[in-house]
């Protein structure tokens, strides 16, 4: 099983809308995608400073092949959305659930 | 909910032993802690280039508090053992679970 994870890195003047994200850009891509979308909002690094991550999201995916035919369909809108939550370039990749 | 994330990012002449982290050091440190880890392994970008994230762990936990006294107990030994897998620095920090 493989997923696409979605990394958004702090940055000095960093803004992210979490409220806009998840009532907004989360559900309806989801939605676009027919997919389950997990997400993960840093709280503080392991000694209490801020987080090196603003927030982590990740989709589990039949395939890269499978999701790449959805991003062709809708990755355009997908990444239209993004300025209107954050001014983060988010890195992406796919992984392999190992465990 | 909230959950512990492990970044191993990835950098020139990384090494990462995927066979010792899965066969050893996982199951050990699930063992200490009493956590179920998940793991995520970087297969590559979005673009098909190298994958940003070696290697990414996550340990849901009751609080950070509970974590906190738990790594006081085994963090000594748990870190003292990242070099016998990898050569890159783990960033480590707490999330909470909103999806």
């Amino acid at each position: 099983m493989q997923q696409v994870t979605v990394v958004y890195p702090n940055k000095a003047e960093a803004k992210f809308d979490f409220d806009y994200y998840m009532k907004k850009h989360i559900p309806w891509v989801a939605g676009l995608l027919g997919k389950k979308i997990a997400v993960r909002r840093g709280i503080s690094s392991a000694t209490g400073s801020t987080a090196a991550f603003v927030c982590v999201a990740s989709i589990p995916i039949e395939s890269v092949s499978e999701f790449q035919a959805l991003f062709l369909q809708h990755g355009t809108a997908i990444l239209a959305d993004i300025p209107n939550y954050t001014n983060i370039e988010p890195i992406v990749q796919f992984d392999e659930i190992v465990a």
